[in-house]
């Protein structure tokens, strides 16, 4: 055993490659990183702090080598190799739906319920779906001041939340259309380019998709509130980067946009770009990318309803969506001792 | 006098391209075309039933010629020129926002309020916003079978929308991005490739924009119904073509997804996809483009509202929501034995 070992699991992903960066960035207090993925991907050699690692294979991994391992590799692979990496003795932050809605393992976005962290019994802590993230950071100022009863939102998701390969066909279908070409789709059920697909992950029985469901799910959980009232439209546009939300609010106390406005200024991880007047106003490509902030403008009460406020809310949907909060996990688990 | 002329005004741009192709498409039957613009474009020649028809200057147009005027060419050629065409004894039919809200000029969707025709003292009947007009026709049938208390929308609007300037900002900026280039921006205030606006028009005292409140506006006007709460985002997405809306309302008694669907089904303009666990879902790319009809899917109460259901509708901007509909109109004009 060498020090303070972390794990990533499912390194050569979207999600894998900004948990490396975050983890940098932050510069995150590790004596050895682990990069493991399926054994296909074995001796990939990646980048860290100006080293080249290798690539592991997960099947052969012995989690009493690290302190912590990110999880994100699927919700199969999670549910094969994370109990045994909690059992080895390793805090796991699982980054897929796997563990979410258990209720001996606490969904943690650490601005909204960092407390949590400590009930882990199964040494599991999971990580929410980042259309979940960006809005409960958004919402949790607001509903510690004036409550919230029901929420309404529209998201537009960026391709990188379905992974390499998305990312790869918004680009291949974008230029095949602009050369003319009518394009085919593998990644996407029909063509993303230059177009819009309400329609993530599968069907509920409810008509609901399970992407609209995870929000209403984890929303409730995460600010530990089953009453509240939550409908989702969950739409894929042809964004790389960057996951942005029309959210539509009823508080139970009424509150001012401008009151909303200091508070979200005030709050933690949160960015308020909001004088659309002046052309402030925040956009996935402009404001979103490669920050770590929760970025928060259009902020306006509705007229037809006494306690109604909108929000546009835009985040990185790979940094603050994924692997930023499940490195936040870790550093504020640490920070409470629990290491 | 030679029979039925028809004049387009704003022949050259892109609404004047997509009203040519629908008073051909639909085979109105006019004598005589006149295709009007400003001096500038004077001797452009563009085709129609297969033959170049030399454009003119709308200045010196003697609208006796014309029976019918489809005004497309901002509003401020409207103000200039619609009230001499209607001197002249001809219907004007405005697809700008200039007359929109007078009491004295109907707002018309065919499908919603035909009757309204017959109500025009000063000659001129209004085309309604292309987000509207969508919105309008899906909502009809579901208004006059259960009352609509409310509507909560978020927009993604295609491009074509804002000109045709705007359609080449979107192709250009996204070839350069693809290339590796900063694009810049010259149409739309911020990068619109690969990004989501959620700003349309100018800001409004009250924090929405213009777009926004149009939606509210003309939504209520077609509805007659000055109680119906309406609260819009409105977002430009990089989409060429076809607007889309997540759209939910609470109506006035309960009505079941199923019924909803039937409802649509059977109603004028409208084709309902709905299948999603088939992959059957309306895409602007893939049904709204080039299509008149309004595409509606995602049909689904909202289990957290008993009177609450949401509906995804498609439409072409330029056809449906624009050219077709002032077609529609001069059509309707015409059966009505007013011409």
């Amino acid at each position: 055993m060498s020090g303070f070992g972390v794990a990533v699991v499912g390194a050569t992903g979207a999600v894998g490659a900004a948990m490396r960066a975050a983890l940098e960035e932050r510069d995150f207090p590790l004596d050895e990183l682990h990069l493991l993925a399926s054994a296909r991907s074995r001796g990939r050699r990646l980048p860290f702090r100006g080293r080249e690692l290798e690539v592991r294979a997960l099947e052969d991994f012995d989690f009493r080598r690290a302190r912590v391992a990110l999880f994100s590799a699927g919700a199969a692979v999670s549910r094969a190799h994370a109990p045994r990496a909690a059992a080895a003795g390793c805090l796991v932050i699982d980054n897929t739906s796997c563990f979410r809605y258990d209720d001996d393992v606490p969904l943690v976005v650490p601005e909204c319920n960092a407390a949590r962290i400590a009930d882990a019994p199964r040494g599991i802590i999971a990580n929410p779906n980042c259309s979940t993230i960006q809005l409960a950071v958004a919402l949790k100022p607001l509903y510690d001041a004036a409550g919230i009863e029901r929420i309404n939102l529209a998201t537009y998701q960026a391709v990188s939340g379905a992974g390499g390969a998305a990312i790869e066909e918004l680009r291949r279908q974008s230029g095949e259309l602009l050369a003319g070409r009518d394009p085919a789709c593998a990644a996407f059920p029909k063509r993303i380019a230059f177009n819009a697909l309400p329609m993530i992950d599968v069907l509920q029985d409810n008509g609901y998709t399970r992407e609209e469901m995870k929000i209403v799910w984890e929303t409730r959980k995460i600010l530990e509130d089953d009453a509240l009232r939550v409908n989702a439209t969950a739409v894929r546009v042809p964004v790389f980067h960057g996951h942005s939300e029309a959210v539509h609010l009823e508080t139970r106390e009424p509150l001012a946009a401008g009151r909303a406005r200091e508070l979200l200024a005030a709050a933690p991880g949160v960015r308020v770009v909001d004088d659309p007047a002046a052309g402030a106003y925040p956009t996935a490509a402009l404001d979103g990318e490669g920050s770590d902030a929760v970025f928060v403008g259009r902020i306006r009460n509705d007229p037809d309803c006494p306690r109604g406020l909108n929000l546009w809310v835009v985040s990185d949907n790979l940094r603050k969506g994924a692997a930023t909060n499940s490195v936040q996990i870790a550093e504020e688990w640490r920070r409470r001792g629990a290491a």
